[in-house]
């Protein structure tokens, strides 16, 4: 693999994190980010990297976020390189990511989730990444504006992205007990150019303008939403889907069940669960109400542009 | 498998549901469980049974306490008898069983667990179950207390008992991602009787000691620490130790993902999780206070009789 790609991908996801963190502190307009540096502990292996982790708590606007990059390159485990390159046997491996979730304080402002991320296994080399947006409160032209903006960043590059990003990720973000998704979608691509004859490079441009475009998609919802005043209903609301997104991170997010199996820095992997979450017993939501209408959009996907 | 057994045991542990949630009422001194009875949706597969879900939300005392007893029989998959009784078929399987959480509002009181079951795969036949208690604030003569009595009522069957199922369940109960313990343990039993040439039937009366033994443990420290005041730290510690144990059901715990994979009662999966939990980016308590006495404890299981 090509280490001028990978330094130019290391480049890219690190402006992504500096230029979030920027338009968030921004938006916040109290708190700051702490920022801890890392090194992967594995000195025996020979494995190694590190990664930059990014905190924001308490602000007036977000309540938590946390926006992490990390490089890190090793021997990946046969059982692994099987499952992602078909090859039972344990084999070299350098990553490159940026992730994030942002947890507003209040209900009018949804919860976001980004990652864009870089990885080679021996000769085999792919970007992968996604954005998902999780509201507590419906505001439609919100969630018009997040997927028309993602739409455009697809379209840039192939029509096809759109719908088809689009479907994988409800499919991913899909809380299989519950029979619902998580929120409200986005985009989710893997493997992106893992099989590609002409190489990887060819989808970069597409990877870097999802890692740069985060700040557009987000903040206009931000700024329109986060002066509104709410009520108890939704604050409550907020706090039982914070539990669901637990349910999901926890349950069936494979960045997190990775890093939990391989020793990863645990507070940078558990960094994406909200400060408060709660779990009522046979909660849902009484016919008719805005809830009511949410969860149902939950359950059943819709097509926003 | 002699219906007797069965029969019996399903009354004992109905008996169990029934003595505990009249005791937590007592203790809570408001609230009332609200009862569930729900029958088990497998109309195709010929699998049927079906329990009774207990809940007491938001009383005086306990913030949130669930209660289930359930009574289910059906064909278990190859791969499930392949772990239980070791033969790669699907066979037929019968399983009884009470299980509780019980989270008190006040950190002063811990939370606890139990679980009490007995299982039929074709010939084979066993116990399982245990008791272990989540301390928020230590109070050295409660856990003692606690220690001592699972002690008694194993030592009433066999001295060998309580050693080993303290170890195994510090052993059960351990957050690997954390490197330590969901609280200060207690007892953890299973398999009992599945190999025993004299069967399963000389081990019924120690499940039931326990089943049956648990107001005995737990009433007394209730009644000592509820009426205490407590400060904004202990409040604090309380919310992320809860979210420890969110982790470690949602991660760990068998009984839950073997519930959320088969399609189990969701509302009576995770009637265990707390109503409120907190995650706070890189918490540790500071050094020298209560909360870092308790944590050390975590990491490294005491013996406290």
């Amino acid at each position: 693999m090509s280490s001028a790609l990978i330094h130019e991908t290391t480049e890219i996801l690190k402006q992504m994190q500096e230029k979030i963190c920027t338009a968030m502190e921004i938006c916040d307009g109290e708190a700051h980010f702490r920022e801890d540096r890392w090194d992967r502990p594995d000195p025996n292996s020979g494995d190694g990297g590190g990664g930059i982790t990014r905190v924001l708590s308490g602000g007036k606007v977000f309540e938590k976020a946390g926006v992490n990059f990390s490089h890190v390159h090793g021997t990946l485990p046969a059982d692994m390189c099987q499952l992602l390159v078909g090859r039972a046997e344990a084999l070299p491996f350098e990553a490159v990511g940026t992730s994030l979730v942002i947890h507003p304080l209040s209900p009018m402002v949804p919860t976001i989730h980004a990652n864009v991320r870089f990885i080679t296994v021996a000769e085999s080399a792919w970007f992968g990444g996604g954005i998902d947006l999780t509201p507590y409160v419906l505001f439609e032209e919100d969630v018009i504006h997040f997927h028309k903006g993602l739409k455009a960043i697809c379209d840039r590059h192939n029509p096809e992205y759109y719908p088809s990003f689009k479907k994988r990720c409800d499919e991913y973000f899909y809380i299989k007990h519950r029979n619902e998704c998580r929120g409200v979608g986005g985009i989710f691509f893997d493997y992106l150019g893992r099989e590609a004859p002409l190489g990887v490079e060819q989808y970069k441009q597409f990877a870097y303008d999802v890692a740069l475009g985060f700040n557009e998609l987000y903040v206009p919802i931000v700024e329109r939403r986060k002066e509104l005043s709410y009520t108890e209903a939704q604050k409550r609301f907020q706090l039982l889907r914070r539990g669901r997104y637990v349910e999901f991170n926890l349950v069936y997010d494979r960045g997190t069940l990775f890093g939990l199996k391989t020793n990863g820095r645990i507070e940078s992997i558990l960094m994406s669960l909200p400060l408060h979450a709660s779990w009522e017993y046979d909660y849902s939501p009484e016919q008719g109400t805005p809830e009511a209408t949410l969860s149902e959009i939950f359950k059943n996907p819709r097509e926003w542009v």
